[in-house]
């Protein structure tokens, strides 16, 4: 374990540095699937620390490995890098240069803090026994994500626990949010298409009304979550595009819905697509329309290990304080930090951003959205400190 | 053609008779199928006239012959003789002596006004050319109805037209009602089981809510009249009874929806049948219910003939003068006269007996439902003046 | 009277000459509000005739009077003349020259046949009583029509009675379709606002789900027809546009609804109207969102009035033959030529193009519709000889 | 802590008589609230053990203290003893000789469990520090329930903490489940009344039709678990009764729904309530009915409380072994134990009884529900190694 008046003052050092680095990534944003830039610029950061191996599992992504004097085992800590396609509305001297694109999400801060942790831990690595890798990761907003391609690349490979973490808006400043077991939902897309027949808006009888048909549909749906899965899972099943007809006085043909599904538990995906499904074919034959009907899985759910949990729990007591632990229920949104919870025990940690104050209490993805900077310290105080009780205990 | 003066005069004679036989009627009303009391009272009546030739196709039921003293055609005129299982709350000294049997329907006025007519052209057949068939039916509340049993005992039989009135309190009082066409609608009945699968209150995950899935039928077939048939057509589809569940802690495994269906063409009906299958099918097949379905045909519509139409109108309007016609829209109650039509040309007529001065304005089948009298030289009139035309011109 | 060997000649000789109009004003078709030179074409034919005279009471239309040799009683003819915002795929030598433009409702056939109508009455006048006015009007298509603004402008002053047709590929060719009384529906038009809250796709909790609430409103809106209207009073409310969401992770915070309301007894729209706001309304209030809702009240039904309509009826007995006649129901569709109804007594007809074999069985505004040009001789043959009806007898 | 050999060897002692207990038991089952029978023979039996203080709180529960030789704390351990208004159909000789009454959810287990723990910690309470209290208490399954009647007349008086287990046939024999936190839900109960407009089933335009509308209310009720709730917290809404109508030709005036909603965190519910009631108030009023709606709060959720949660996990755990865990969900069923753990931190546990060769694996309130008797000796040892491990360490 880290002493932790050292990590205390150690972490003050890099502080202004961190948040230089912060503010240069938040000046200029990238799309998912176009960080480019970014990466260049993390991996030049990452090369003036000296030492640390890297790689480039593509051109939007960097993997650094700090080896510790001692073998042992591997702690992979990932960040997220890609910005928003929205259009910042801060006034700050480094909002975004990009129109349209934003770091809306707080990525800009992962990245930072995970180059914070980078030299820390690089100028540390006497100490530690065994290996901290560190994914910088591109394309987190969008499916199919980058977390999948570079698993596929092989960046856990001798892996042992995976770690990340997310500023977090809705908790306040200070706090550290720790979820066992699920924590973020499975993202899912599905679209359907109600198959009627046109026709005159006054002659009901000569169509097949895709419009009515398709309300109907939605009406239904709702039972999915209402009648036909155990309140104790929770489910939602939203349809959030309802796009059919042009005019007045002609009964379009056809209905298009497109929606989500998000699950904690995966076992429910398949009985839940084969419901959807029935629901959406009876509902249309009893109309005498036609369906199309596609569902995509998304990310996987974040699903929380116990032990690497329980690592983090201790760490966050004794770094920070057991009233910094706030245990907090799953949440509905995605993440694909799943991908690698699919190959490795690890965890996904909150931390707190919220705070009216300093003006970093707007939504995710709000066009006003940033973060409080106090945080950066706290993310690299946790990976430090975690990366010790992970390898060196 | 009668003499008008003649025939006021006439009419004027049988006036207290009618009203007697009427008054004994209603206080002793019968249930339909169990009319012999009234059938005996109609064929001692007639028989007390002399000469009409009567028969008794069934126990309940009269038919009388009168004989022109020329040959000629045939005119049949209906009377339904039948009552209500209704309490009746008037408290005129004729009310019903049996408790829970009321005339609440004017049938005793029907029977009558048929009685009085017996009379009156028993006196006059010298004049006449062909035969009068007096048909005083049985059961035309509940389904088969009686007038399908008479026309197969052959009632009939050399037949060349059939007319009937039914004294209705939403027309005022002088008014004679007619329709070209369809005027009264066939009353089917349909029962939905909706098969669900019963359990606990609060896992409605283990059940298939039959509940929620019956209401869902409910809704979706509103779609059978409002998206589904010609608006020029009128359809009504009504449930008219869900039953479901015992207590607030089960799911109740089955829902019962029972209904009707009313249609003024009966080309639709085996349209509507099918797409109404359909529907339940598709409801309950999208939430993982079976069903049961049935449908029971009801009475025929009542579709009037233009020619015998033709001839109702130009009797009224030369017996009654041209402001006592009203040209109505078709009601979507139901009769069982259909069942002549289906056989002869024919006519049904309303006899308005609206009148709030001497309460003979309350619905049919009201507890309170009483007629004006003063209808009863109206339809004697009637049905005179138009033997005279069907038969002697 | 006219004869009727003399009539079939007459209009033999200006068949050719129609056909060439009506292919010319079918090659050169002008959107509603913008037929001026459709109008000039009008114009020019009709004073090559002589003796007309001539008015153009706006840019877009053309009046005609053609005044008989004895005093009389005056009647109008009205032609439609606008074209469709259709890309026409016939393939015949004079489809139209503007792109995005076409004559798909046959409104191109109304104008030749009241040229030739005009020719021949002008050639005859001699022996007329009376005027006969022509109304040659723009745009019936888009309301709020041009017949209101011709009415406006006095095009109907000291006129008597009013007839009008329409060329129609659902009747057959060689068919006149007449309908006593309500005719065609008022297509009104209504939008409705679900104003609910958007969100996360995940969250629904945190939304009011503008979607999900719309749906119901279209679900419920059936019972408007199948439960509060009278079965016998044809009504449809149908929507036509439902608009709302733009992804698949975002519950859209409002959505849009569009449709069409057609009656055929104007003195139900109040009511109608009102039970529809309290649909909405209620609605909304149940799932916490707010609304927004306007109705337009569109052209007044069709309603032929029983003396004209009558004149017409045996005008067709006489000039076709009885089995020339289709006793027709109404049809939901709508027209302006209601605008001239409800100032003067008038009847609206319905002549067969329906042929197969000459391809002119399309519906209207289908992109390959087109009419029967023999037609254009029933349509003379009908006007002229109403003419002599009306003010010769 | 009791020594594990000692323990099982004294329950053995017990096993038969206990057994002979629960067959009493079953045999004379009685309803809730009329317990009286079974409250004198637990007296009797408490009282026969020699030196248990004994109370009647009411006629129908009874408790006992059994006071230690040291002092120390207090744990309350509490059985329920009502029947169920069930026709018994299992076969074996000691079935219920009271017609229509079963003890059919293991109550009769619970109550000759607790003896037989009253029985050992009465012969073992040289050992003990402080008082184990027995509550023997009546009517858990009849709202308002017993429990809360006891806690007012005081049994809770000096408790420290209160445990509580139902023999639980969905668990298999030999497990015992866990539950931290919400447990059970709050089973509350709603009536809601649509109020139309009866009338005739063909005239559904006189009417306001409470079927159709009182459907439309079940459908939008959905909407309240699947859009209004955080999916993450588990609540219940089920219609489970809907009573409307009498017969096929009369639309009702009035429709009645009762059903339930469950919850496992109290605090939604006013939101919750208020929400249903704005459902209900929208829906009917969008259709013109009017409607009544009353909402009974039940029983509060069984919430365990995460230290008397510890001990019990680890009683079982060195009692039965760690196998034996079930770390169970919530359910949405409930329970009156709540009442107790509104006053002291308790826990309530559920023992397996599920055992399809011993038939003891139907459903609760199955009617030919019964329990593994060998469950009984689980119990008593559970309760006894708690006692111990509670009081004396």
């Amino acid at each position: 374990m880290i002493n932790q008046e050292r990590l205390m003052a150690e972490v003050k050092k890099i502080r202004s540095e961190m948040i230089q680095w912060r503010r240069f990534l938040h000046q200029h944003p990238e799309l998912s699937f176009h960080e480019k830039e970014t990466a260049q610029f993390v991996y030049d950061t990452l090369h003036s620390f000296g030492g640390i191996q890297l790689s480039r599992p593509t051109e939007t992504s960097v993997v650094g490995r700090i080896m510790g004097n001692k073998p042992g085992k591997t702690l992979a800590i990932r960040a997220d890098m890609d910005a928003l396609p929205i259009d910042e509305k801060n006034t700050f001297d480094f909002k975004s240069v990009h129109d349209g694109v934003m770091h809306a999400c707080g990525h800009d801060g992962h990245t930072a803090m995970l180059l914070g942790t980078a030299k820390l831990l690089n100028s540390l690595k006497e100490e530690l026994a065994g290996e901290v890798r560190l994914i910088f990761q591109h394309a987190e907003e969008v499916f199919p994500g980058g977390a999948k391609e570079l698993v596929q690349a092989g960046v856990l490979e001798n892996v042992d626990w995976v770690i990340g973490a997310h500023l977090w808006s809705p908790l306040a400043s200070g706090k550290i949010g720790i979820v066992y077991g699920p924590m973020m939902a499975s993202p899912d897309v599905f679209h359907i298409t109600v198959e009627g027949k046109g026709g005159h808006g006054g002659m009901p009888q000569q169509t097949v009304d895709s419009i009515a048909i398709a309300s109907q549909v939605v009406t239904n749906l709702q039972h999915l979550v209402s009648r036909q899965m155990d309140p104790i899972d929770p489910v939602v099943v939203s349809v959030t595009k309802f796009i059919s007809g042009t005019t007045h006085n002609v009964i379009p043909g056809t209905a298009e819905l497109t929606g989500t599904v998000r699950l904690l538990d995966p076992h429910l995906r398949d009985t839940l697509i084969t419901r959807m499904e029935q629901l959406v074919k009876g509902i249309t034959a009893a109309h005498g329309a036609g369906y199309r009907f596609t569902y995509e899985k998304g990310y996987a759910p974040v699903i929380n290990h116990p032990d690497t949990t329980k690592v983090i729990e201790e760490t966050v007591k004794a770094t920070f304080g057991a009233d910094a632990i706030e245990m907090l229920p799953p949440t509905m949104g995605g993440e694909d930090f799943s991908a690698y919870q699919e190959k490795k025990p690890g965890t996904f940690i909150f931390i707190g951003i919220g705070n009216r104050e300093k003006e970093s209490h707007y939504p995710h993805h709000h066009e006003r959205f940033t973060i409080d900077e106090d945080a950066l310290e706290v993310g690299v105080k946790l990976f430090v400190a975690a990366a010790y009780r992970f390898l060196n205990t």
